[in-house]
């Protein structure tokens, strides 16, 4: 035995040399794992973390078919102008829709019932991925639950300008500030929050994919910017991040429903203000072929 | 050092069953890791995977603020309208997109082209995370492009077709052929290839994030739809398979740009039909609190 302890001492030193390069580089290559994952989706909510979420092939998905296979086809019926009146048409709505503007300050004054029904009801003509509609308008009017709302959105987004100060360079406090206080969550009389349905559910009670969810649900809420508009409402287009667990529970959607967007909504308030900006004009967004 | 042989050898077991779990476990780890990264994205063209398509969070994001911080911000202009004419026009409004359907039948007739520039200009007013306006949307009207256009489809959708049959128990050969023959490409007068900018640049060169680009050219599309539908022309949602890298090249758009939807555009054809479709009723997609 004796012969063989200047053996196993160096064994011995060897593997421990290179146990330790092993744990150090584990230790790194985790570390490394979690920044890349931190920067690639750093806010992704646990709740959106769902495959169906994801773009999937179906038969159907690429033509957004309005139709199971077997529905029975009929003449479409359209509405033609002459060449003239779609000119002034075209022209009227661009120019109706340039006036939007994304509105942070909003009256509590309360809109009529009947147009909040009509909006969300041309937002529900979009066309969807196969037609499954994969939408919910939640219209929350309560003051308590608005409140509600708008701890929970100002409590996660403290969090979430906390957490990154640290990786800013520049960093002015007091704009931050006015960036996580939400007052327009309790003025506003109306907050219009939309979830995707990531999937449904067939009548076998199996899981039905929704293809194109997001990008569907994205289309009717660009119907819905344009009949508030229409109508004369304001809103800001908002996207609360790492909110939405919280809210589908206050709100008790069911989990295959996601949070998309959060639309406050009414008139402005007196004081309105708008950042000075302009459009990039149509040669800029706009290629002829 | 004869003493120290017998804690040596049980050392140098431990330690070599020590490295043995660990080297499992990393292994063990790596085929988990690989194995799930294949589930969540199995189909993503290789085009799409571009790890600003996800995303990202920044302090502007949830907000979609207009602004750059600096941006003057001006008194805010509103238009508002007695009760009686909000009901009235969001009614209006609303039975005009219900009238709108997906059409696949387009007439060859030409449509004016001041239409096309205003429906794209009223396109170019959605909102955008950070005020990016990450979109670009290529009409195409030249015959030969549009033919091309559609060859490039068709043969993407054939084998996305044929590779898909064996997955399917129950097949109807004619039922799929008239699927993946897109007879639209040719005879609309004008194809409206809506491009997803998923990063652009800064002064310096560098790559800018653009936050929520996907959501933000999917409302910009919203809003192309009412404008189409405003104007009394047809379209029917696409969203091509596969074919965005070679659509993107026939169409020298730069890497930066993602296919995200091609709307095929014009008057309806004489014998144009569409299914017998219903949309779900107000109190299925809207829910009051």
């Amino acid at each position: 035995m004796l012969f063989l302890t200047p053996l196993l001492v160096s064994v011995v030193c060897i593997l421990i040399a290179w146990i330790f390069k092993n744990v150090d580089g584990n230790m790194e290559r985790r570390k490394r794992e979690t920044r890349a994952r931190a920067q690639a989706r750093p806010w992704v909510e646990e709740d959106l973390k769902d495959s169906s979420d994801l773009h999937a092939v179906e038969e159907d998905a690429d033509d957004w078919q309005d139709s199971e296979e077997n529905v029975e086809h009929i003449p479409f019926s359209h509405t033609r102008y002459p060449e003239k009146e779609m000119v002034k048409r075209s022209q009227e709505f661009y120019e109706l829709l340039n006036k939007r503007r994304s509105v942070r300050f909003i009256s509590n004054e309360q809109v009529p019932r009947e147009v909040i029904d009509n909006v969300i009801k041309a937002a529900g003509t979009a066309p969807s991925g196969a037609h499954t509609e994969p939408w919910t308008f939640v219209v929350v009017k309560d003051p308590d639950v608005k409140h509600k709302i708008r701890e929970i959105i100002e409590e996660e987004e403290e969090i979430n300008y906390l957490k990154r100060m640290g990786r800013q360079w520049v960093t002015d406090l007091k704009k931050l500030r006015t960036n996580w206080i939400k007052e327009y969550l309790d003025t506003a009389p109306v907050l219009i929050l939309i979830f995707k349905q990531v999937h449904g559910f067939a009548a076998n009670g199996r899981r039905k994919v929704h293809y194109y969810n997001e990008i569907s649900v994205s289309i009717a809420c660009g119907l819905l910017l344009a009949a508030l508009q229409n109508a004369g409402l304001v809103t800001v287009t908002t996207t609360p991040l790492n909110c939405g667990p919280r809210l589908r529970e206050l709100l008790d959607r069911p989990s295959n429903e996601k949070l998309l967007m959060l639309l406050p909504v009414g008139y402005p308030s007196k004081e309105a203000t708008v950042p000075n900006l302009t459009r990039k004009p149509l040669d800029q967004i706009m290629v002829t072929v």
